[in-house]
C-alpha cells in the first residue's frame, strides 16, 4: 500500500500558490455546509509515521477552516480515568457530535500497531483488534458518520533525512527525542505491522488514505481535496435523500409457527412465601454484600440491565441490590429521553458515558435494548438501525466484559392480566399514581409486538459472557429473590475465575 | 455547636418502627414532586466524625427514597484529571441536575478541615478556604438549590467506643483501619478545626445541622426529617411563586453624567498597514509559540475570553491565535445556547467543563460575560440573577488563577457605523453570508444599551488577576496585533515570575 507513496509526490510552490485560495474558501464554504446540515458528524484520523508533517497538516486545516468547529483531539498516554475502563472509552468521549469536524490525533489505532511493532502482543491480539475495529468504524459510518482516515507515509530514507534535518535546526530541535530514533530503528517492522492493519481495515465504509508527507506542499492539498471531495459527496448524498442501508429479508425473524418461545415457556405461577422470602433476602443480600468486599471484586465491575413490561416490578428488583450494596459503590441510570447532547452522538453513546469504574456497580433501569424493544415497536428506529442495533450491542458489551465487567441482564416476565392487576392498583395507591400514565395504557396495546420483540432480542443477544436472566415475576418476592441469587452467582463465578 | 450532640440522643426501637413507614412514604412522595417540579436540585452534604453512621445513613435514604433519582457521590483521591484542574472543578461535575438529588459524601469541606487539622495549611488558608465556600454555596443557593449540610457528630467517649466495637466484630472490622485511629489521636484538634469552619459556614442560605451519630435510629430519623421538612418547605414557597431575592438599588450603576466611559475614551482610527502587519503578525505568533514551548509554560493554562460587539472580528483575532499554536493545545470553545444538559446547572457549569489541564489553552469566543451583557440587556435573566453574575464570575477567575491560569479578556471595540459597513460587506460576500443574520440588525438596534453594559462589566470585573484588554478593532490589523501582543505580554510576565 505504501510503494505509492514513495514516489517523491511533489506539488511546485508556484503550482500551490494557485491552487490554495479557492481550495481553502470551499473546504470553509463546505464546512459551514455540513455545520448547518448537522445530520452527520466528520471523523478525521491522522496517523502515520514521524517526521511525514501529521502536526503541519491538522493546523493548517485548523487555520484554513473555522477552528470554532473542529474539535481536535490528541491521545496521549490515557489518564486514569481512561485506564480504569474499556480501552474504547476514551474514543467515544472523544467523537464529534453531529454537524462537527473531530480531527483524532492519535486514534485506536495507535496502540494495537505499537505494541505489535514492540512484540508486546501477539499477531492474535492484533487480529482482534483489527477486528474490533472494523466493528466500531461500522457502527459509526451506519450511524452517518463520515470517516477519513489518512496515513502519513515517509520512506525509510526520506525519514532518516527529515529527522536528522529537524534535529539541526534549532527551531525544531525540541520537537525531535530519543523516542523518535527508538521508532526508527523498527522501521521495517513497523511498515509491515501498519501495511498489513491498513489492509485489513481499508474498507468501503472508511477507506485509508495513504499521503506521501516528504513535500508540505503536496501533502496539504492532497488531505485538504480529499476532506472536500468527501464532504460534497456526502452533502449532495444527503439532499439527494440518501437511500437507507438495506436490511436482509433474511434479518428478520419470523415468530416460531408454533407461537412458543422462551417467554410463553416460562412458569409464572412459580412464587415464594412472605416468611421464606424474607429469609432468603437477607441471604441473598449479605451474600452480595460480602462478594462485593472480596479484595478481587475491585477488579472487576457489575453491569446490570433491567427490561421488562411496564410494572414488571424492575424499580422493587433495583432497590433491593441497592439495599445490599454501600451507595458510594453503585449508580443507577434510568433511561429516559436522549438530551440533546446524547442526540447528536451514535445510539451507544450515553450508555459508554456511564460505564463503570473498578470496583463499582451501574445499575440500568431500562437500558440499550430499547433499541430493539420500544424503538422498534413503536418506530422510533428505522428497521436498519434496529437490526445493527445486535450486532452493535454484542460488541458493546464484550468490550465491557473484557475490562472485568460482569455483565448481569435481566428480562422481568409478568403475564398481561398481572399487568392490568397492577396498573388498577397504581392508580388506586396514592404513592404509585406517578408511576402510571396513559403512556403505559398505550403501550400495553402492543403486548403482542413486545413480547414478539423481547424473545427474539434474548435470542439474538444471550450470550456466554452477558446471558439474559429470565425471571418469572408475576410474584414480587419469587421476582426479587431470583434476581438477587443470579447477581450473586455470576459476581461469585467471576471473582473465583 | 457539638455540645448539643453529645448528650446522648435516642429513640427506642418502638418509637422508630412507629414513625418509619410514614416518613418513607412521605419521602418518596416529596422526592417525586422535586422531580416532577424540576426548578431545583437538591444537594446534600454527608460530614463529620469517623464511625458515626455517615455510610448507614446514606444507605437507607436512598432505599427509602428512589434510588433512580439520587445521584450519590463519594470523593475519594482526585483522579489525575481533577489534580490538574482547580480543586472545585471535580464538585462542579458532580452537581446534581435540577429536579435530582445529589448526596455528596466528603465534598468541599473535606481538604480544608484535614489539611489544617494534620498543620498542612495554616490558619489563613482555612480562612480563605471558608470564604471561597460561602462564596459557592451562595452561587448554588441563589441559582435555585436546596442545601442540606449534615454533621454527624460523636463524643470522644463514643467514638473511641464505636471504633472499638467495629474492629472486635469480624463482621465490620474491614471497615477499620490505622487511619481511623490516626485521626482518633488528633480528635481533639479535629473538634476545634470543624467547629471553627461550622461555625463560619452556618449561613441562613446553607445552615449546618449537627446529628448526633450513636443512636442508628435516632440519626435516621432526624435526618429524613431534616430532608422532607426542607423539601417541603421549598416546594410550598415554589407553589406560591417565591419572591426574588431583591437586588439593592445600589447595585445599578448610572451612567456617567458626561456619557463618558471607558469604551468612548478610545481611539477608534488606529490603524496598521498591511505590510507592518504582516511582519509583527508573524512576529508575535512565533513570539507565541516560543512561550508555549517554555518548559514553565506546563505549569499554567491559558483561558482567553473574546466579547464584542456582532462583526467586531473575534473570530478572525482567534484564529490569528490560533495558527501560532500546534492543534492539540487548544481548544476553541464558541458559545451558542444552552444544552439542555447544561440549563439544569447553574449558570457557570458549561463554562467550568472546558476548563483546560495544564499546559493547554481554552479560547471561548463569547464567554460567562454573556450574563450581563446580551442576557441582561435583552432580559433573558433577571436582574437578581445577572447582578449577582459580577461576583461569581470573579470568584470563578479567581480559582482558575490560582491553579496557574492566565486570565486574558479581551473586549473588542468597533464604532457603529464600521459595524454597519461590515454587516453590509458579509451580506455580499459569498462565504460570509453565513456571519449575517436577522438576529445581527435587531441586537443593533440596542447599540447603546449593550455599549452600556460593556462599559459597566468592564469596571466591574477588571481585577488585577484577569484584566481586561480593550481592543480599538475598527483596524482589523491593528485588532490582531494588539489582541496577540497583549497575550504574549501576560504569557510572558506569567512565566518569568
Amino acid at each position: 500500500m505504501f510503494e505509492a507513496a514513495e514516489i517523491g509526490h511533489k506539488l511546485s510552490k508556484g503550482e500551490y500558490k494557485r491552487i490554495e485560495p479557492a481550495l481553502r474558501a470551499d473546504l470553509l464554504d463546505v464546512q459551514y455546509e455540513v455545520s448547518k446540515n448537522g445530520t452527520f458528524p466528520v471523523i478525521v484520523l491522522i496517523s502515520g509515521v514521524r517526521g511525514a508533517g501529521k502536526g503541519e497538516t491538522v493546523n493548517l486545516l485548523n487555520e484554513w477552516m473555522d477552528p470554532r468547529h473542529i474539535h481536535t483531539h490528541a491521545f496521549d498516554n490515557p489518564t486514569d480515568e481512561e485506564r480504569d475502563r474499556p480501552p474504547m472509552w476514551r474514543y467515544w468521549r472523544a467523537l464529534p457530535p453531529k454537524g462537527k469536524i473531530g480531527i483524532l490525533f492519535g486514534s485506536w489505532y495507535t496502540a494495537p500497531i505499537i505494541e505489535r511493532v514492540f512484540k508486546r502482543t501477539r499477531r492474535a491480539d492484533l487480529i482482534q483488534s483489527i477486528d474490533e475495529i472494523r466493528h466500531f468504524e461500522r457502527m459509526l459510518s451506519d450511524d452517518g458518520a463520515l470517516i477519513l482516515k489518512f496515513w502519513f507515509h515517509l520512506s525509510k530514507r526520506r525519514q532518516r533525512k527529515r529527522l536528522k534535518a529537524l534535529q539541526s535546526d534549532p527551531e525544531t530541535a525540541w520537537r525531535i527525542s530519543e523516542r523518535d530514533w527508538d521508532f526508527f530503528k523498527v522501521y521495517d517492522r513497523f511498515y509491515q505491522v501498519s501495511e498489513d492493519t491498513l489492509r485489513e481495515t481499508s474498507v468501503a465504509w472508511a477507506p485509508w488514505t495513504v499521503v506521501e508527507g516528504s513535500d508540505p506542499e503536496y501533502r496539504t492539498v492532497a488531505v485538504a481535496r480529499a476532506l472536500l471531495e468527501a464532504m460534497r459527496a456526502r452533502l449532495a448524498a444527503a439532499a439527494r435523500g440518501q437511500p437507507q442501508s438495506k436490511v436482509s429479508e433474511a434479518a428478520r425473524l419470523t415468530r416460531p409457527v408454533d407461537k412458543r418461545d422462551l417467554l410463553t415457556q416460562l412458569d409464572l405461577t412459580q412464587a415464594v412465601a412472605k416468611k421464606r422470602y424474607e429469609t432468603e433476602l437477607r441471604k441473598q443480600q449479605r451474600r452480595l454484600s460480602l462478594l462485593t468486599r472480596h479484595p478481587k471484586f475491585r477488579e472487576h465491575t457489575v453491569i446490570a440491565v433491567f427490561e421488562g413490561m411496564d410494572a414488571a416490578g424492575k424499580g422493587g428488583a433495583i432497590r433491593r441490590i441497592a439495599g445490599a450494596l454501600d451507595a458510594r459503590l453503585y449508580r443507577i441510570i434510568p433511561i429516559a429521553a436522549p438530551t440533546d447532547e446524547e442526540r447528536a452522538q451514535p445510539y451507544l453513546w450515553r450508555f459508554w458515558r456511564h460505564v463503570p469504574m473498578k470496583g463499582r456497580y451501574t445499575i440500568y433501569d431500562r437500558s440499550w435494548y430499547g433499541r430493539v424493544l420500544v424503538e422498534r415497536v413503536e418506530k422510533f428506529a428505522s428497521e436498519f438501525d434496529w437490526v445493527r442495533a445486535y450486532a452493535e450491542i454484542n460488541d458493546f458489551e464484550e468490550q465491557l466484559s473484557r475490562n472485568g465487567g460482569i455483565i448481569v441482564k435481566y428480562w422481568l416476565q409478568i403475564s398481561k392480566e398481572e399487568q392490568y392487576r397492577r396498573f388498577k392498583e397504581r392508580e388506586k395507591t396514592r404513592h404509585k399514581q406517578f408511576k402510571i400514565t396513559a403512556e403505559d395504557w398505550r403501550n400495553r396495546k402492543q403486548w403482542d409486538a413486545y413480547q414478539r420483540a423481547a424473545a427474539e432480542m434474548i435470542e439474538r443477544t444471550s450470550t456466554s459472557i452477558a446471558p439474559w436472566t429470565l425471571i418469572e415475576a408475576n410474584d414480587k418476592y419469587f421476582c426479587r429473590v431470583k434476581v438477587l441469587t443470579a447477581l450473586c452467582d455470576r459476581v461469585e463465578r467471576a471473582i473465583s475465575a
